[in-house]
């Protein structure tokens, strides 16, 4: 057998590494200008082609405009951060207390991602081993979406500091429904050269050559022609 | 401030967007061919990219080309396989057992991607209130990488039918460290046009307007708009 001939041209590869590349979590930088139906729909239809276990389609999309309803979960917000805030201490408190970390009311749209975790019966194919996997597949969903957003240049920012019970709540969700992931959507003044907690100093990029290990965990990468590739890409 | 102006080409978007709709979860179609150490380490640096919560980038990667590490993993995935068969009854259990459900030994690598849970000390930014945001981020690299394989002309399928104790004990891992994702990878003779458990009859693909929500989750989509716009695209 041949391989396969339906390769991608230079122009396309390069455009999923430059959405992988250039993709933000963005918390300052949205502005106010709608999202339109059509590119809304695009990332929707994005996040819905997302492998899933069992081809389960776990995911909902509750697309939220309401100001209200953001308006609770900012409150939510607010209180879990000033709890998570209380975990650091000195100048790592101070830098903390700078760092913003969402945009829940700036952002002309936010998306809760779920996850129905009773969808396709008690006997999930490929779930049986694994009972998070239907999580999984909804977070590949919502990459699907973040890299699409970055490539119609809406900026996306997903807000971990919530209580997900009073999250839950707040969207009415039904008991078996896990609020995975609570996105801000909007266009962008601008994506920033690297990732903000790089800039502002909060940790750096790990070397990819020291997350490599060879067949076994206490084997480490001893490819030099691999060693040399992860050198000089990206 | 303006909307930035770092907009994507007609062909970089429909890149990834082909991507996306093109990328399979490979079981029957890998050829031996050898990945090159170029090419895997782009997919490896597009995990890299991926976003974490807190730049915590918890994630390793176990690069497996060992025929006895790898036969190891392939009984594992037997003995699960044969508890989850008995699931299933009737025409449903004579389905099952005609899927073929990975490639562990006929792709030439296989690729475990790993979630040390202890990476960055205690206090996490962003996962004080959910615990899971580590695992979460692991997804969101397997994501990036999968639809990178695509891009490259290189397949990819995800087995999560195995043990998680006993993979952790075959690859050393140690204790804090969670085997998220166990991959196969390899050049396919073809990508399938369609999702393999959507062609075989299991599952069908549920339709994207009936997953959509207005603001709750007890009130369906009400945009006539976005409605007509996700009926008309990919």
């Amino acid at each position: 057998m041949t391989k396969a001939d339906n390769s991608f041209s230079p122009s396309e590869r390069e455009g999923l590494y430059r959405a992988i590349r250039e993709r933000r979590d963005v918390r300052s930088q949205f502005l106010p200008d709608p999202v339109p139906a059509d590119v809304l729909a695009r990332l929707l239809q994005a996040a819905h082609h997302a492998p899933s276990v069992g081809f389960m389609q776990p995911w909902d999309f509750i697309v939220i405009d309401s100001r209200e309803v953001r308006q609770q979960v900012h409150a939510i917000f607010t209180r879990e951060n000033e709890r998570a805030a209380a975990n650091y201490e000195g100048e790592q408190a101070g830098l903390y207390k700078r760092l913003k970390l969402e945009g829940i009311l700036e952002s002309p749209l936010n998306l809760c991602i779920t996850c129905d975790r009773k969808r396709g019966g008690p006997h999930v194919l490929g779930r049986n081993s694994i009972v998070e996997m239907d999580l999984f597949s909804v977070c590949l969903a919502v990459q699907n979406l973040w890299l699409a957003a970055r490539a119609e240049g809406v900026g996306v920012g997903w807000v971990s500091i919530l209580d997900q019970q009073q999250l839950a709540q707040a969207l009415h969700l039904p008991d078996d429904v896990y609020p995975v992931a609570y996105l801000c959507l909007g266009y962008v003044s601008e994506f920033l050269p690297t990732p903000e907690l790089e800039a502002k100093g909060w940790r750096s990029r790990l070397p990819i050559q020291s997350l490599v290990h060879s067949n076994v965990w206490d084997a480490p990468l001893d490819n030099a022609e691999l060693e040399e590739a992860l050198r000089n890409i990206l």
